[in-house]
């Protein structure tokens, strides 16, 4: 069975229970904005994540494996299927304590081999926190 | 009380213990060569972390989370407290299938504000699967 | 003599003629928007920059050497001042034919001891040719 | 007219001709050794790559763009044609200040579609100045 692309949020939420890693991270779909090759998700902070204990802070490999995923999802939206991740980077901004977290992706190149993805997290007060920048295989 | 350095390999398992998301990664510290500022460290494959239902296969994003955190500790070894990480950068070279990961986190420059580590990250037979660099703030 | 922030573009296009290979790259101030953090610069393409000989296009190394300074720039507008560079991370989206390149920068975080610039690579006709992200130390 | 492989230090040096911006880097092929995937160029400090005028000090432009090319020849030694680069980035470790530069580069993985190349750049002296972490596109 072929998919309608692009994808909708219901379709992609549905894609995100298949991986018991990403149903790990409680990943919300929030919105899909496909004119604009954008997808926003949410995370929620899992006692599991935390930095130090008891402080509410978000350690940053959490972060990194969201932005990964969610980057990676901008293009499943527009091409119906998961992509293998090449590389990426993350930057941290400032530190994530006490929030979920919002993670907003864009794809900024779509290409017949290669895929780059942006990445911004932000609090759920809108500051960012951190920002990601992915590759994927698209061939 | 100030710590002994470099950072014996009972010490910084101890250290470990003190993020929740560090224990839930489960890592061991397999051997520490401060000499060459060189770090290994284990990471077995938890459920969580499977990328599709019964793959086997580790999903990236607990990958980057190792390099992330074994990158950090090379440091803390010889510095004796962790760092925050500025930002880094992972390549997936190969699947990483029914395996522990072996992490070898070596610091490249250790500067008075900034550290810079490569992790390489392989299987259990020593074939090399993923590579990190990462930035941490030593000031 | 201290300078009067942010930096003007004038004020901005004499700093860049105190380096060789900043003057070697023919920058030229476009606009500055310190309110949103954002500076713009062209560049020719000189004949030292092709990939190829009479292929018209930019090899990926001067590409590189100008988000680099670019995005130093952004800083530079709002902290009156050179920064060192710590590590920078460049895409290459389509190649640069026959064209003068449009380097927009933006900060995205003005740090105590980092700074994180943005920095997309246009055509003269608005298309997208490469992004760069760097960090910078602001300490 | 197919090329031998792995290809010899003297055809390297004379494809590096064939790019008008590579001889303006003046990149000298030391050494290669295709058993363990490694080739070694060298480049003289030119008074256009001057950070301040009068320093002696590289700018970390023409630093950067030596990453990309030297990277980039240590998979043209194994295959046998020049390779897009999809991304890499770079560290700066220290100032690099009235020397020659030294680039080692190292294939970390030729895939059927990326290779990943490690790029260390040294003084004279041996002193470690800035390390590079490149893609490119092997399809």
């Amino acid at each position: 069975m072929s998919e309608r692309l692009p994808l909708s949020a219901e379709r992609i939420q549905q894609m995100l229970a298949h991986s018991p890693f990403i149903e790990f991270l409680k990943l919300e779909v929030v919105s899909v904005a496909p004119e604009r090759t954008e997808i926003v998700m949410r995370a929620p902070l899992r006692p599991e994540f935390e930095r130090g204990r008891g402080s509410g802070q978000w350690h940053g490999g959490p972060i990194a494996a969201i932005i990964d995923t969610v980057g990676d999802y901008a293009l499943v939206m527009l091409l119906g299927r998961p992509l293998p991740t090449i590389n990426f980077r993350v930057d941290y901004l400032r530190p994530a304590i006490n929030t979920a977290l919002i993670a907003t992706a864009r794809v900024r190149r779509n290409g017949r081999s290669v895929g780059v993805v942006d990445v911004d997290i932000a609090n759920e007060a809108g500051i960012l926190l951190a920002i990601g920048r992915a590759s994927y295989a698209t061939a």
